[in-house]
């Protein structure tokens, strides 16, 4: 992989970039990309208040590859949900998904570690993405039946993420 | 127990009804009685499209003695999640508790049936809570480790609704 960046400031050109790199995967309907687009809306408006933090991955002209979404989860101390991960279609099979949840990661360990969550569905249609958060080291932790709709269960992923000890 | 009504549509004065519901428990934080209270504003601001949705337990006089607050899950096609259940401390041991909740379930079967969750922490101070749900026929059907806060997991209660035959 050549040189990649990361970035987490947001940028207006991030609301398009978001939707064409969620878009080339096709993995994600129409409501999904606007979904997607509108965490970066909320972000723009509100900054941290939003809840919503990213790390956007580009090529050192300011190409955007691929993202992550993630924010503290509401009423907890020390949780966090991934909302995101989504790597642009030409890039796809590179561990430029691996190197955003790392990014991700090392942000978290800085403000003192957590549990990060991951929530998907059963339906096979995911299998790629369970498989992708179990290489990463997450586990599945828990599992709620016919939560999504009927034959279609909640899968909650997780990951403890220790403290940096660099900061101790 | 005396007659007790059950109403669904919200009034100004439940407001001040729930937060005097939800404070006699001796239970929640004022931070929680805020939020209580904050349900019913959105309720009044927003009606169905705020998500939330009250049964209230009342005498025929109209003094609250109880409710419960409830919602369509988004993102799922028949979930709801069970959001308060809270009788005043005057009507408690009494069955009102379940009473509301059965409220909800026959509610939720006219609208097709579905999975009610209700979350709750595993702290000590909420085994009434856990015990409660299990006597009203809910499974602990998943468990998430130190996710409010180290040492404090979060509870899936679930129980499955199903349709109202009536309405066949």
């Amino acid at each position: 992989m050549s040189e990649v960046l990361f970035r987490d400031r947001v940028r207006d050109q991030d609301r398009l970039s978001v939707r064409e790199i969620v878009t080339s995967t096709g993995f994600f309907s129409a409501a999904e990309v606007d979904v997607a687009e509108e965490l970066v809306v909320e972000r723009l408006a509100k900054g941290d208040e939003s809840g919503y933090f990213f790390v956007f991955a580009e090529t050192p002209h300011g190409r955007s590859l691929g993202y992550a979404c993630y924010g503290p989860t509401p009423c907890t101390v020390c949780t966090f949900d991934l909302y995101w991960v989504a790597v642009h279609e030409s890039m796809r099979g590179r561990g430029l998904g691996k190197s955003l949840l790392a990014q991700v990661e090392n942000r978290l360990k800085v403000l003192g570690g957590g549990k990060l969550i991951a929530e998907t569905s059963s339906r096979a249609q995911y299998a790629p993405t369970h498989r992708f958060y179990l290489s990463c080291g997450f586990a599945l932790e828990a599992r709620i039946g016919e939560y999504y709709a009927p034959g279609e269960d909640i899968l909650y992923f997780t990951k403890s993420i220790g403290r940096d000890q660099a900061t101790d």
